[in-house]
Formats: C-alpha cells, structure tokens, sequence
C-alpha cells in the first residue's frame, strides 16, 4: 500500500480537513500520479455535503485531477515516469459492456468506478484528486500536452469535456447561432468552445455586469435573462441553447429561444425535475437533451484539441487550507471562472 | 363564392351536423379538389370540444383529405382537372420566413393557416376536409399516386407525415431497435415506417391483446407496459422510442428503455407537462424530441414512398353520419386504426 494525505470530509457535516489514507499498490496496467493540481467542481460541494443521496466517508473529493507519473506497472505501455498525465470523473469500468466498447465508459452499466465516493473494483473506497497521489488503470489516466499550463488544464477533465462533449455530438460549428446559459465553471469553457469550433456565441446569464467577461471570453452578443425586451427579442435566435445553470430553474423561456429544430442542451443539472409541455417540443420539433461528461477517448480527444487551440480554463489558483472559503465562494458564483488547488500546498 | 356543404360543431357544446357554407373563388394560384375522403384524427375531436383552446365557429372539421382536382386556376403549373390530390394540416402559409424557406411551412411565424379553426390570409374562417369541396393554393396540395387506395391515403396526411417526419430526421433505419408506443392511428402508422425502414420494431402497449395485431402490422417483438418484468427486461435496449399516445402519462419508463445517445420522440402531445429529472437525460446522453406534422415538401416525400412501398393506413370507412359514434369509439381506442369518411354519403 502507498502512504497518501489528502483533504477529507470525516462526515456531511464537517468541512474538509486533512486526512491520511492508503492507496493500492501500482498493478501491472496502473500508473501512479504525483498530482499537482486538482479543479474544485460544484459535485464536490454537493456530494461531501449529501446533497444528492448519501456519501462513503471519510470522503476524499476531486476529479479534476492533473500531475506527473511516477511509477508504472509491468504492462503499461503508453506512459512513463515523468509524463504529464491527467484524470477525471472516473476511474475504472469493466471495459467489456456495450458502452465501454463504444468508447462511453462513463455510462458503463457493470461496473463503473467514479473518482470518488464510489467503490473500487477491489471492494475498497475511492479517493478522489484532493491528494497527493492517485493510482488508475493506464486506460483511465490521460495524456498532456507540456505546451499547456498544468494548472489551467485540470478543469477540463470536467468543466471541459461536459461542454465539449454535447457541442461536439450535436456538430455545433460554423453557421450556428449557440447560446450558453450560465458563465460559470461550465459556462465559460462552452463559450471557449463554442468560439473554437467557429459558432457565434450569445451568453445568457442574469447579471448584468457579466457582458464585459463573456465579450472577454470570445461571445459574440450578451442578453440579460431578467430583461424582458431582450429575451423576447432573443426568441427563435438560436440553434442551440447549452445550460450550465445547476440552481433549479424553468427551462422553458430557453426553448423558447430555440429556431426550429433547435437543440435546448442541459449539462448544469439542476435538481428539480423539468417541466416541459408537449406542445412546447412539437411547435419547431424542438430537442431536450441531456449530457454527462464524457468517455476516454473524447476526453482524450479534447485535451489535444485545447492544446492546438491553446485552451484552458480561466482558475483561481488556491491554497488547499482555504478550501472551505473556496466552497462556499463558488457557492456565491464569486470566482472567475474555477478554483484550482496547487497540491504544492498541502 | 362556391356553395359547398358539409359537417359543422355549431359550437362546443354540440354534435357535428350538416351545415351548408360558402368557399372562396378559385384565384390564379389555388386548386380546387373534389373531396372523395376524409381522415378522422383526435385533434377533430380536441378543436370541436374546445379541449385543448377556444375555438373558431361553426367549425368544419378534418386535415387528412383526399380527393380529385375539380378546377385549377391561370397560374397553377403542377396539377389539372382530374388528377388525384390530397391536404394534410395546413392550407397556407407565409412562403417567405425562415421556416417556410427551409421547407417547414408548418412552423411559419408570420401567417401560417391551419386547414381549419384557423383564419385564412382572407381574414375568414379556413373549413376543413368533412365536406365536399375544397380551395387551396397548390402549394398546399399534395400528389397522389394512383396505385393506392386513396380512402386508405388519406390518414398519411396527418398520422402518416406526423410519424414519418420524425423517424426520417432521426435516421431510424437498419440497425436501429425503435419502440413503438401505442398502437392507434399513429402508432400503426410508426410501425409500418418504422419496419420499411429496416428498423427492429417492437411495440409497448398497456393492452396484451393487442400482440397480434402489432405483428401483423410487421412489427418483431411486443412488450405489456403493465408487466414490470417486461419493462425490466427492456430497459436501455431501444435506439428509438416514438411515444404516440395522446393520454397523460409519465414519460420516464420509456427514457429508461433507451439506450446510450438514444431519442425519445414525443408525437403524442398529452396535456400535462412531462417531468424530467435532469440526471435521467444526462445518464446516457439521453435525448427528449418532439415533433409536429412535416413541411409540403416532406409530405409529398411520404406519399412518394409509400407509393413506391405500398403504404397505406388501415381504415375503417364510414357514413358521415355516423361521425358522432366515430368519435365516441375513437376515445375508446375501438378502431383499426383509422376512420376514414367516405364522402359520398355526405
């Protein structure tokens, strides 16, 4: 076993503190990574606090994890000690079912591993990237471009290719009109994205004075959601709407937005059920759809795509004792646009 | 004007009965069409009862019309006495917006005529298809081939294009299992395109007893939605469900029968808003659609190729007479699976 130390929630009701615990020893197709920065994800907030549904404790959260490797097993075959390596929301999966043939080992029905507050295939709890090291299947680590900056990238192993992943299923690109609802975490790498594959950009957002940091970002045009004029005057605008907003909120004034055959994308996942009435989808055969993160190889694909176009998430870089700060700050909506832990500090 | 008589709702309140109105002249750009049969759909019950808004009346009811070209006007180019010709859900449009550009005529923002309980661009009340006559543009008139059964042709102008347009813009087709829900006057209709399009077909039905007859419209399995073993066993193994049930019901055992990146298309148009947890849709990339009717141009398609595949909806011909027991058997789901009103009783 690997002596590790990480943050930790002990229970839903205490704040993270730090923790020491044990990490299996490197397999024959596993990598060890020595992790020098991980992203802070709302997921994060949501699940050491049992917002969802009830948690593993103690509870080590992150997955948004980048480093180097430091040690590889027998059988590993595209990675050395030394490389760049990056993880995200999943660690292991039985990589034999339909999906995971189908490159969608997040949707993985038999035996699927989360980062964290998940169990490991050995039986054994999940730890997540608030750590000094980490140890993953090669399959499940990703590969870096040196080009980037180390911090930066952590968040786009989830901020990132839940944005990427449904702008690039739905072919968003040059000609369409995208709206991103939110510019937060998620938002802000939608609007980087969707500049990148050539759409034009609208950020839709309740605050006013976010218009100069999304025209700084890339947008194209800004509309005040809680300005009457503007979202009337927004209405069968786009061809794609992607939400990021994660606070319970009525979808509809966005379909509205939709042209015909417009697609309403929702990655923010608030918890309220949405209400939506048929009529609504038949007049412009208007599309709801959901997205969750994405597989290895688009993850893989999407870091190669950030490094030739020179992307990255805009982060706070923090110091892991301010965690709970940092918490209840994202929280409030109040840093531009991730906060990213320098592990160097823990 | 032209004398024209038909079925009327003198108000909501009351039974169709024969009512004796006027249609317009025949201008340079309209046909006019001898209606030999017409389609009864649920929305001819809905619009005469005020069930879904209130209505325009008296109200001529019926868009699934077949018949032959009595008289043309100077201009028109594509039809001429004689011919076979059939209209489906609208009778004009704008032709000159987005939509009716993009050949989708039935979205048209600015001056769309539905082919009753709508104004027509004159400012009179448009009568639909339960008379004997009928003045359109000939945009707005479809060809029909003279191979088919055209008492049978004529549900494809609402049941079959509202089933087709879907299953033809989400590529259903070999390779794809496609769950039919429900199994009326567009659930047939789906199984039908959805078997000539080489799709696995397989039908959901409350009803057992219906087995039989979803086989022998073509389709390859069946599963009682009642049974939850069944509905167990169907779960995430369906690229496609096409829901086409009109009553309110809770749309998430269907979403859990899909796929990873499956389509729940929405044809049914309940009343009630769906609820729709965010997580369901972003498990599996899961994609909710709705769609309304098709354009001209993709109607005509659909009467093109069920031409070329001998498609056509199974009817049960009727008096006008007996509209008002048609009606009431309709609601009882007690048809196979259309009624068609021969108008040559009228």
């Amino acid at each position: 076993m690997i002596p590790s130390k990480g943050y930790a929630a002990q229970g839903p009701e205490t704040n993270l503190a730090p923790w020491n615990f044990e990490r299996r020893d490197v397999g024959p197709h596993d990598v060890l990574i020595e992790i020098a920065y991980c992203g802070v994800c709302h997921t994060d907030v949501h699940l050491t606090r049992n917002e969802w549904f009830p948690g593993i404790f103690p509870m080590v959260p992150g997955h948004e994890i980048t480093g180097r490797i430091k040690a590889v097993g027998n059988h590993v075959k595209n990675f050395k000690p030394g490389d760049l390596a990056a993880v995200g929301v999943m660690v292991d999966s039985c990589l034999d079912c339909e999906d995971c043939h189908n490159h969608q080992e997040h949707f993985c029905q038999v035996s699927p591993v989360l980062t964290y507050n998940n169990l490991d295939h050995d039986g054994k709890p999940a730890y997540g990237g608030y750590s000094n090291l980490i140890v993953v299947p090669e399959h499940f680590a990703l590969h870096v471009s040196e080009k980037l900056d180390l911090a930066a990238v952590a968040p786009l192993l989830c901020a990132g290719i839940t944005t990427y992943s449904p702008l690039k299923r739905w072919k968003v690109g040059k000609g369409d009109k995208l709206a991103v609802v939110g510019l937060g975490g998620l938002g802000h790498m939608a609007v980087k994205f969707g500049v990148a594959f050539g759409a034009e950009v609208t950020v839709l957002s309740t605050s006013p004075n976010k218009e100069e940091a999304a025209k700084k970002l890339g947008a194209h045009h800004f509309v005040v959601t809680k300005d009457e004029a503007q979202m009337e005057a927004a209405k069968r605008s786009f061809n794609f709407v992607i939400d990021t907003v994660a606070a319970d909120h009525d979808i509809n004034p966005y379909l509205a937005t939709l042209k015909t055959n417009g697609v309403y994308i929702n990655v923010g996942m608030p918890l309220k059920p949405f209400e939506i009435p048929s009529f609504t989808l038949a007049t412009g055969n208007k599309v709801v759809a959901g997205s969750g993160a994405g597989g290895i190889q688009e993850t893989q694909e999407m870091l190669d795509f950030c490094a030739e176009n020179n992307i990255v998430s805009d982060i706070e870089l923090i110091d892991i004792k301010t965690i709970s700060t940092a918490f209840d700050r994202m929280l409030k909506g109040d840093v531009l646009y991730r906060f990213v832990i320098d592990m160097a500090t823990l």
